[in-house]
């Protein structure tokens, strides 16, 4: 099997992340997965959900949009439809619980930290880049509340990235372009921490099935691939330690 | 460790599936996991959605809804706040992608399955619930068009059954009620065929993470779960093989 | 004339109020009225809306929805056109009113009762059979409240019960079935007290029209089937008297 | 009992029935009923809903709406709350199933008439006032219809007029305005033809009840009350005779 | 060139303001300009948007709606499609900040006052008629605060009207009814206060373009016109200065 | 008067427009004015709306919105209100009147163009930046299409562009940034075609007033403007002449 970009069958496509990329956000972040590009940006609100008022607890929730022309053809608005995408939706959630397993509410104070992931170009693994740009976001906007000391400590306990790894024509694949994905026998995204530990794992037969070893299989490609994006993601965050 | 309703670890609740529990369906059950009661309608229709005209071929899709008091406090229902739960789209997207790895859609005609999910009653396990049920409602309807003579085989291909499994003060246990599940440490959802293959696996550290070993802990609680369940499925369908 | 289901003209379906058919709702019942069967559960709420706070009062209210399949087709659900069904909106006002007027808001503290109505499957009277499943309902949700000391005195002060009678084939009916209430010329829908007041009455030549006599005939009638579901309500309350 | 402005029981308020109010609608007519103002446009259109297409048969219909300050207090537009107001959606099915009793749609061919009641003014009998002056408006459209040779003959039955019916202060009262409306103990609206037949029979104890004979009085009241408004009509209508 | 009325091209249509039109109102005003009615009411409140509140200053806001047979042909209302018109909301937010350019916040004490501008019947021009009669609306209501002590001075800076102008077969021309609108090459809408200021300019080529001496000519045309309409409304409030 | 950016009053801010921003659109072009970056991707679609049907024309429209932290404080996404944003909805009329003002649409043949401008960075001009920009991507978008012989002749007639004019302190200022803008006494957006002829002018004085002198001293500022971004354009697009 020759994969469309000449990958390795255990390669990332070439990860880009560009702090700062929009000047308002908490933390801000354009992250490029080859040709899918998210903006991630962070933003800090001064209150919690109904659920964690009075908690002393802090909160951090994730939002996800694709652009009209993010992709081949044209998508009509949700706000045209008034219904948000039934994906998007589905998304946004994998985004949000992945971001809170890297945090101690404990350590926040009542605020929320809203992490927009808004799709500019899509090309395959739009919510893993998502996750792994979001966490980026995320403890910018964390370590820019505790420089203005509106935070004693830093309230992430340890790296959060994800990948989406598949079944192509036989063989395991990691960080799968569109071309892949459309065509993948079983998609399964892996979402771990720095430390090695899984927090999500999503996989399913695309309306087929998959064995107990590829399962196995798949998810050992996907811890190689998380670890290659976490030293990406300290990077970017300069060597930052949690 | 012991659980509540003084199960073994790898024990499902009573489960028990009423076919014809409606009258109109082509296909009408009511299951239970315990006290988790969702009635599973099948209905036929002779359309399909756009992306499938002129195919040839059928289409499967599932809805998801919990009526307003199946849980301890009252819900409001999604049409007076005007949004589609989104949790509830979550999962019905789940079982819609778990219905259609069981269907050969060249069999079907143009014709769509809608799988309609209504919780009765919630007591943890309610997405398993209706896709264990959901699949037998679904197979019911397919035999009634068969022997209506609308199709000429069963377009089924396997039976498809769902179970969770969880990480519970430090052990793996089978098909939680909501005691178990709103305290676990780790949540997985396994959706299975009759032959043992994998269709779709969810596993969330619930805002944690857990281990590799965790995660082929489980799968195997999960795999024995399915098996159980499809025999009880079987039962329910007078024996019928796919 | 003879009925479709052998009936004598005056006689009502067989009738079965199950008591506690969910497990969480203060207050649930599955009623039947033949194959018409409906869910209504009372859920209490420490709270009123906002026309009566700070009155000391309470309030009682009620929702109906016909489940997707409850009919010989299916049912788009509201959500997914985001639009309360205009019948649906008619009917729940008229199940509200209804029990509103069964019961003395002084009594019950400052606490709402919501009378959820599902139809699970129907076949003509949903209204009548919401109702009057709906006031036993709300008698147990009371009556729990009582028995926890949470209100010191039952607020309800007398029977509520609904029928329908028409006019088919020239002759006056009672408690018409969907075969006979798709051909009627005149539908009416009587809600009437233990001691035999009108609560309601509601009636329609069904876009043709009806004499004083035949109005009179027809409020006969109900008052007939409203005595009788009066007697069956108060077996399934155990004679419970107000 | 006195009433607010001296009338007798059985006295309609002034009526007063302007027709070609607006120049666009093929019937369009200002009912007033006392303060209560009533702006009815019949709409023509050449086309019917999915369920009389190649029936060669038409359809009428009926929209109701308050402008904002047609009351004391001003009422948010339904359009800022997305949601049709409950009373309103009750309010138009009433007065479309009483005009559809005008009607023979085998004389209409396959078009349909909508008539829009925005209420300028709310004084009580908004509905009452909505189905009277609206009748008007249909017969005006029709009438264009068949002098413009679009329909051969006119496809109205009969005249229909409604009225409200009301206890107040233990006396039947016609007619009741808001300050009466407001108090009253029972409350009807009495829908019925030019030869003296019932359309519609709504009545409501307003969360209380009735007696049979304050049913009967109250119906033989309405009946007094719609041929008054019947005569107001024909005289709008230049004596039209159907 | 003829207009379409034989007005002169510098001339206002026939405008016609009627105070006091409905009875619930602080300020109610039926404006016809020409054929064109719209029925302005100004509602008072007792409470501002939350970026007003604690100022103790007021608001000014503005909803326009056309009823659906204001036109030639039948508009679907806004409800029934779930979205505020387009062309509604561009034009409610012109009449708002017109309307607030004539007010003193500060002498309005922490109210709103809501100006309701519904289109009975469309000739073109209704926002400039919308302007022009909501300003009297306006007015009318402060004069009843301050009359009733409510407010202690007229918080009214100055009178604001508004008026169309346009270039129709290259001539510009003042106050364009429907048959000359929907043919000019340019059209310009003029909102000016009493001491001949502009308020707003809001000029389109309509797709195509005009030129600095056209815009020069329109808006002269417009003070033109504003002018005669302040004369106009000062005749309606009885000679009241600001 | 200094300007924040020690600009003169008649100067632009840096204005970068790049294009092929990203891959899947037609036109794709990036525009900043300054701090300001909206994403514009023009998408051909082969069908127009039904006004257009049959009429062998094209069509082109606009639709703007801005991300939810393209501003200081971050603003919730439109469908999470079910509303599209009244401001929105104005601008994105603007643009695509702006834009057809361009166009000849008997050029096209019977397909549209849809351009969406989506606010990265919000620092005042977003709108003028959105239709300057907006028409690069328009005229990119029919330059691929008459590329692979879509379309025989560029169906573009002249250049379009924009620019805010306004009077901070006293003095006419072009081009104001977001801190300029929030104290313009007078805001005013002008749209030029690349001969000098006006498309729109939309002059406001932000709820004060402007003089005839201040509007014609504004227009000439304005004209000043556009013709400096249409030079910027013509080098984006590669000198194109229309």
């Amino acid at each position: 099997m020759k994969r469309p970009d000449g990958r390795k069958v255990d390669e990332l496509r070439p990860i880009k992340i560009t702090t700062g990329y929009t000047k308002y956000a908490e933390g801000s972040v354009l992250i490029e997965f080859g040709e899918t590009k998210v903006l991630c940006n962070a933003s800090v609100e001064e209150s919690v959900p109904p659920f964690k008022r009075g908690s002393g607890e802090g909160w951090v929730t994730a939002e996800y949009n694709m652009l009209p022309r993010a992709t081949k053809t044209r998508n009509n608005r949700d706000i045209n439809r008034l219904k948000l995408n039934q994906r998007s939706t589905e998304i946004q959630r994998l985004i949000g619980r992945s971001l809170r397993a890297a945090v101690d509410f404990t350590l926040m104070g009542e605020r929320s930290i809203t992490v927009d992931c808004d799709v500019l170009q899509a090309d395959g693994g739009t919510r893993t880049a998502s996750i792994t740009g979001g966490f980026v976001a995320l403890a910018l906007a964390c370590k820019k509340l505790v420089d203005e000391g509106l935070m004693e400590n830093m309230p992430i306990k340890d790296y959060v990235a994800a990948v989406s790894v598949g079944i192509f024509e036989g063989e395991g694949i990691l960080d799968l372009c569109y071309a892949e994905d459309s065509h993948a026998q079983v998609d399964m995204n892996i979402v771990m921490t720095g430390s090695g530990k899984f927090v999500e794992v999503q996989g399913t037969g695309e309306e087929g099935t998959f064995t107990r070893d590829e399962l196995y299989m798949l998810t050992a490609l996907g811890e190689k691939g998380c670890a290659d994006l976490v030293e990406i993601q300290k990077d970017a965050l300069g060597g930052m330690e949690f």
